[in-house]
């Protein structure tokens, strides 16, 4: 038995509305929960990318609560990448440059395959990759 | 245009070995790089989990180096989700718990789904869930 798919990928931002816009508008993932002040949550293809407020979310919670979602956060930067294919990555570099993301890095890897890197508002450090980097394709 | 899906996940650890025995053994996940000091990474699916040490990951890349993945690193308690059905997440909770490993968690959301929750070796709080909490199938 081993774990078949990553369903949820975190994030912890400093500001929701400004999260949203990036995840929702820039990058034009569809938002598909928001609570204020605590999250917005992005479905990405078969997985949901939460962005959380840390400071809400290591709260524990209350004794008698009914979805009883334990306590976690994290300060610093993150990491998450995007699967996409190399000429999708080639559109991505120019719509970030357009609008006014810098492109921190773009490389080939050794074994094939390019990245390019860049950070949402709060310096997470995101990433589109080609999956055969890691020697996987799109029918895996 | 929008990212189609979630390649990369990644957590912060204390310990690369406990970490990779937990990720490996206990989760079952197939290991497919390590840097020693840096990272191990699994295979989960059609994605990856990386585990980093986030001493090593904040160091910005040497100014020449070939592949200039830009620095990032969290402190504190993550959180990741990985699919599972029912009838998994049964088995799993069985396994954990043989295993010495608490659920710490376990609930039914109001729209159906249910969800248990544990953690890592470094208090990342880690999830099996249905993947109908977010009304995607295994189809989707």
């Amino acid at each position: 038995m081993q774990p078949s798919a990553i369903l949820e990928a975190a994030l912890y931002v400093d500001d929701l509305d400004e999260a949203e816009r990036f995840y929702g508008e820039t990058l034009g993932l569809k938002r598909i929960a928001r609570a204020e002040g605590r999250h917005v949550f992005f479905q990405c293809g078969r997985g949901v990318v939460l962005l959380f407020d840390a400071d809400a979310t290591q709260a524990p919670p209350a004794p008698d609560a009914r979805l009883p979602v334990p306590p976690h956060g994290a300060r610093g930067q993150g990491h998450l990448c995007f699967a996409a294919s190399g000429e999708e990555i080639e559109r991505w570099k120019a719509h970030l440059t357009k609008a006014g993301i810098a492109v921190e890095a773009d490389f080939e890897w050794p074994n094939g395959g390019r990245s390019i890197y860049f950070r949402d508002p709060s310096g997470n450090s995101l990433e589109f990759a080609e999956p055969r980097i890691w020697g996987l394709t799109s029918e895996d």
